[in-house]
């Protein structure tokens, strides 16, 4: 037998089991509602899109005067580990985020986690570097650095999401202790797990910080297609100096099932022979060896999706846009008819956009909270405590994006006999926790 | 600009560009004839399958009485990290290869390199760890190794492909210097890259090896599906004392284009506090942190591709695997027509199943003479080295998988073309690296 001491230290880590949680706990409890993982809403899917994007795009290929040898060794065969929709990617980000990007910057990934960990991979060489993150902040993120034995430092954020300053002055103390900050990660445009969007100014002080320390920023932009119109630009949209790798996804703008993600890197590597090199090209090495290359039949369904629609993933995300909008104001609304008048020390912030908001309430949440929530109240959440998150004891991420309208208030007022409860009752027994 | 000594080692080495340049090579020498990359044959792949075997699965999802929404959910959602077609590879491999698995021991990846990256990760530890690799090796397994910091050891293979006393030998030697094996990876039937297959003695003794010096085997099934009946068992199907973690694909079975493997592991870890759990389980928390979970789409088309064949992989590449079986005869004798009676000290075996011979030749096979090959000749095919093969500088792979018949013949012959004028020509000039 195996003994967990003799192999590597991630799968002793608890944080290791979160995604897999977040992804499986409603198989867990079909019967609740959950306001668990970030997952889209299902009114949006139907199983005809997968073969009439498919078509589309093979449609589009031949168009292009591609013979059917071609484009059945494209989806049939091994191909470019940087992927075959590059170019289309790069024409979306172009005309949904102004961001210019030449296709050869652009790396296709079976989804962003790969993105994460492949970026990751390349730019942490020894025990001295250190990645940033927000605290709180996604878990992907902090669990490729757990597989990939990366240092990670997070970064209280304030009440407006992460702060410049405290950025700069969590720099300043690791080089004073001799770590070396290699990049920060974030997600600048309705953040998981807060729903906070950065301002505009803060955007620009981010990338002002990047640029005096030396560090880069990889930008999640998962929720960025769900914005009004108006909202800041991208990072990587305002980067004048190649501080910025862009990290992008298909799940929540399309559909998981995809497993599409994708990545963009201008950077440039200078070799020991003083040769340059494109980043792009030395991260889609590091992906050959991690799946070496994303399926091209699922990147033709992206693809078409893309043609399908102009190739504006905000233009396909109108509808769903407002959708998601609605619901986070459903669940402020059922919160504020609950607790507004209660008396009970239970606040909630009030995103406008994303996936995601977060509550405040007067008790520990832990796994055995969670536990209870589900089994005796029906409703799934997420304890904050997830997400790196030192001082959010008390605190649970609610994601409205699953449900409909109904189902969100419903299981907010769930959730509130929960909290009702758990506040009339200063103690309770443990019971055995959810992730183990 | 980044400099190159503060990325991660393995950007520098040359070894992480072999599988981008295995698939890509085709793509720029579109004109030479590719005796190169192990890639299945394309006469055997047709456009219409990706959605008739996808409609086969969706058919079989609602004859087992699942409904419209719920097998909607499970191609469009996020889902289970270990996979949607578990029980259909497990009853596959049952019938296949005699091989019982419990659908719980299974987990899907995004290909066979996914499957090896997540076993490497869990069960290499600290600096002391080392993972064992027949000399020559596939590239993938030690390209996985080198993003993770994994230190590889060569055990040098015989004339039938790896010795059990030469990985005792290995393994002593190892271990008399404060290293600790941990791991043999190899591929025992129909190897890439020698098209060596180990006999039933071979493969007992390497189970006995394992369990006395406390090893796993790391076994890597992908060319199996090819080889004649009455070839030995698996070594999981032999494997009495849960030695062995068994990895398979459906890139060279079905279509690379799925990005579709899968791993079987029934050991089991002891944890720190006497419980146990599933060496499964924590694999695939490790997978839900590489891609969080395989696409739902693919695993359908490769779960209807097994439906459509009564879950018999074998059955459903008989014709395939007398065509890679004929195709290895063809260029075993146009070789024999070349270079039988040439007198030029040329040499290579003759493999009867899988994808892959080794030519021996008397000269230096490196990447100048590959490009000299493929723009002069019309020719590609890979240089031994580039498969961890110390002592092998004079030897090359073939591929005969890509190809007809009658194009085997015509690159066999325009590589004897090259080799007779390298063996006229003692002395060449170097060209610029086609890796570089």
């Amino acid at each position: 037998m195996l003994t967990e001491h003799e192999l590597h230290s991630s799968l002793a880590d608890p944080s290791l089991a979160v995604m897999s949680f977040l992804n499986e706990a409603t198989l867990r409890f079909p019967d609740a509602i959950s306001l668990a993982a970030g997952r889209p809403y299902e009114g949006f899917f139907a199983l005809d899109r997968i073969n009439d994007y498919l078509s589309h795009y093979l449609e589009h290929a031949r168009e292009q005067g591609r013979d059917e040898a071609a484009i059945t060794r494209e989806l049939f065969q091994y191909g470019p580990t940087a992927g075959t929709i590059r170019e289309l990617i790069a024409r979306m980000l172009l005309k949904d985020e102004g961001l210019v990007a030449a296709p050869q910057d652009v790396v296709v990934t079976a989804g962003c986690q790969e993105a994460l960990l492949i970026v990751l991979r390349a730019l942490f060489a020894d025990a001295e570097d250190v990645l940033l993150v927000p605290s709180p902040s996604y878990t992907g993120v902090t669990g490729a650095a757990l597989l990939l034995d990366v240092s990670v430092e997070p970064v209280p954020e304030g009440p407006a999401g992460l702060e410049p300053a405290q950025v700069r002055a969590t720099v300043e103390r690791l080089r004073a202790a001799g770590r070396r900050p290699r990049a920060l990660y974030l997600v600048p445009e309705a953040s998981n797990p807060t729903g906070s969007s950065l301002s505009l100014p803060a955007r620009r002080e981010l990338l002002a910080v990047a640029k005096e320390y030396d560090i880069l920023l990889l930008e999640d932009h998962a929720y960025a297609v769900f914005s009004p119109a108006g909202s800041p630009p991208a990072l990587k949209a305002l980067d004048t100096d190649r501080r910025v790798i862009h990290i992008g996804t298909f799940a929540k703008s399309g559909f998981p099932g995809l497993r599409i993600g994708y990545l963009v890197a201008d950077q440039l590597i200078r070799r020991a022979d003083g040769s340059t090199r494109p980043l792009s090209a030395a991260l889609a090495d590091v992906k050959s060896m991690v799946t070496v290359n994303t399926s091209p039949i699922t990147q033709a369904v992206a693809g078409g999706m893309l043609l399908r629609h102009g190739l504006s993933l905000r233009a396909a995300n109108t509808e769903a846009a407002a959708f998601y909008r609605a619901n986070l104001r459903t669940a402020a609304a059922a919160l504020a008819e609950r607790f507004g008048s209660s008396g009970l020390p239970v606040s909630w912030n009030e995103p406008d956009r994303g996936f995601f908001m977060v509550v405040t309430v007067p008790f520990e949440v832990d796994d055995a909270a969670l536990e209870a929530s589900a089994r005796d109240y029906g409703v799934l959440w997420t304890p904050m405590r997830y997400f790196q998150a030192a001082g959010a004891e008390r605190q649970l991420r609610l994601s409205v994006s699953y449900l409909t309208p109904e189902q969100v208030r419903q299981g907010v007022h769930r959730l509130a006999d929960f909290i009702e409860d758990r506040c009339a009752v200063p103690r309770y027994e443990e019971v055995d926790s959810l992730v183990a």
